[in-house]
């Protein structure tokens, strides 16, 4: 399993991942009653974390893995976190994507030189469409979250946030992370476990689709009741991971969760006040620092901005309240 | 007048201030046609570079005129500088703004603590208002950019890329530099002729509007034939500083200029491929890179972003296509 060691060499054998800043706004500490910190990896290359964990798995693959390719299933920022770094390792990469998938991922996707295989969801069974891929070509499956080294590589913004919130003088506080199947939130638990015990990972995530909330309550991995429906494409995942849930079960706090227009209002924060550029699904645990505060304790409360693919007429409707 | 040795002095004086980040995009690159890297001022506190000039000044005041305060004139990100930096030092500031300054920039000012107090650019004489309201205070000015401290505050900005611009592997390239009274420029090209010669800057300006880079073509101040008549507000300068020329005069290279609508789609680029919020005059060292290639030479090109408070209207605009 993933530990802090594996989160330290999967930092070692990054190559150009940044070290996304830590971001502030008076007029957003205002907003939400106490000091709010974003960690902002929707400046991450690739606009997501996403690319961490790529780098992380492709960096672990043997050189002839590498030469035969990689195959990942996602609707979006593991889909260009995915094609960038198998690119950069000069590795092909297949990434099956649903048809309906935003426009601007599908083409970020592509521009990075990837092969986009689409798939319809209602009626085309993605996995064995994805197998059958994989089996053709020789192609190595890149988890989405529940793979060690991908959990590795994105526990590196963990490393990252222990020195920079120490460095802005907080001590204790939650680091509100949006979470989708987990990888992102417990690579970070398992970094700050090490590295900054002060700082207790709380899952963040769309009403309705706050699977990590429910199981971190209930003591067991549960469902969504629906698959789609909320603006927060980045992050909805059915259920927490096997591999994730059991490090967020010993390390994380009470989930949070939060309404789409909870997290366009996040957005709007965001642009507003920060001058950075998030999608909903990356705006959650922004959307709970501004409007679950009740839930929350201490003077300060960290956030991670977790990416920022978003589509025009969603950023449009977030900044101006208006459908163009 | 400024030299590095101020420059390094003003650095070591700085609190509170972002080392922002050199961001870049393979769009991007794609867009421009060489590789782009981008100065991300947009990110610093109170969304412009604006807030390192002022606190260099306002730092090198004495007691007694940090306890009497300061007073500032300016239509918007000068403002919100002082306004920042003036309460961090416990002083009071007096900004005098356009009535007609946009909104956000004004109520930026506001809250940050200082008295704001709008003058009609059309009926009332700025300069006999704000000497008026000094005398009765016993406020210091901060100039906006001809100011050897302002200058030096700038200049920061050129130490940090001189580094980071080495340490993506880029030599010898332009840095485009948003140009009204040259301030951030000037600063800029001091701190590379000690850290960088390698590095040239070059003032990006405003179609109609560019008063710097006639005169370095001249030899001399020239003024702009219009005052206002730009969507880039924030770097409408009526001619270069008597301090500022003559540094760009020595170190620049020419001047570039892009009309409202490229600086536009530099917004939008910004917004797609970067995922941050810069605004239109904040945005024209990039539109240069994007649409004035032909006149700049080597395989990389450095712009500056300088700042991020957009109305909503003008960023919708932008992304979209449309006015809202």
């Amino acid at each position: 399993m993933t530990d802090v060691a594996a989160i330290r060499a999967a930092a070692r054998r990054l190559r150009g991942i940044r070290a996304t800043p830590l971001l502030a706004a008076t007029g957003l500490d205002r907003l939400a009653g106490r000091r709010v910190l974003v960690k902002a990896e929707c400046l991450q290359v690739t606009g997501s974390f996403k690319a961490r964990g790529a780098w992380a798995a492709i960096s672990a693959l043997s050189d002839a893995q590498r030469r035969q390719g990689v195959l990942a299933y996602s609707s979006g920022n593991h889909a260009q976190g995915v094609a960038w770094a198998a690119a950069a390792h000069g590795a092909p990469a297949v990434i099956v994507m649903p048809s309906d998938a935003p426009a601007v991922k599908i083409e970020g996707t592509e521009a990075y030189g990837a092969e986009v295989v689409l798939y319809d969801r209602g009626h085309e069974d993605r996995d064995a469409l994805g197998a059958g891929l994989a089996a053709e070509r020789g192609l190595t499956l890149v988890p989405p979250f529940d793979d060690p080294e991908v959990i590795a590589g994105q526990g590196t913004v963990g490393l990252e946030l222990a020195e920079q919130v120490r460095g802005a003088g907080v001590g204790r506080a939650d680091v509100l992370v949006p979470c989708g199947g987990g990888g992102l939130s417990a690579g970070i638990a398992l970094a700050l476990e090490a590295e900054a015990p002060e700082l207790r990972v709380r899952p963040a995530e769309p009403a309705g689709f706050d699977d990590m909330a429910r199981s971190l309550a209930g003591g067991e991995r549960l469902t969504n009741p629906a698959a789609i429906g909320s603006i927060c494409d980045a992050i909805l995942t059915p259920r927490p991971g096997a591999l994730t849930f059991p490090v967020l079960q010993r390390l994380a706090g009470p989930g949070l969760a939060v309404s789409d227009d909870e997290a366009l209002a996040a957005v709007e924060a965001a642009f507003r006040h920060l001058h950075v550029v998030v999608e909903p699904g990356g705006a959650v645990a922004l959307a709970a620092a501004l409007f679950r505060g009740e839930a929350i304790a201490g003077d300060a409360v960290v956030c991670v901005a977790s990416g920022g693919n978003v589509a025009t007429e969603t950023f449009v409707r977030a900044i101006s309240g208006r459908t163009p």
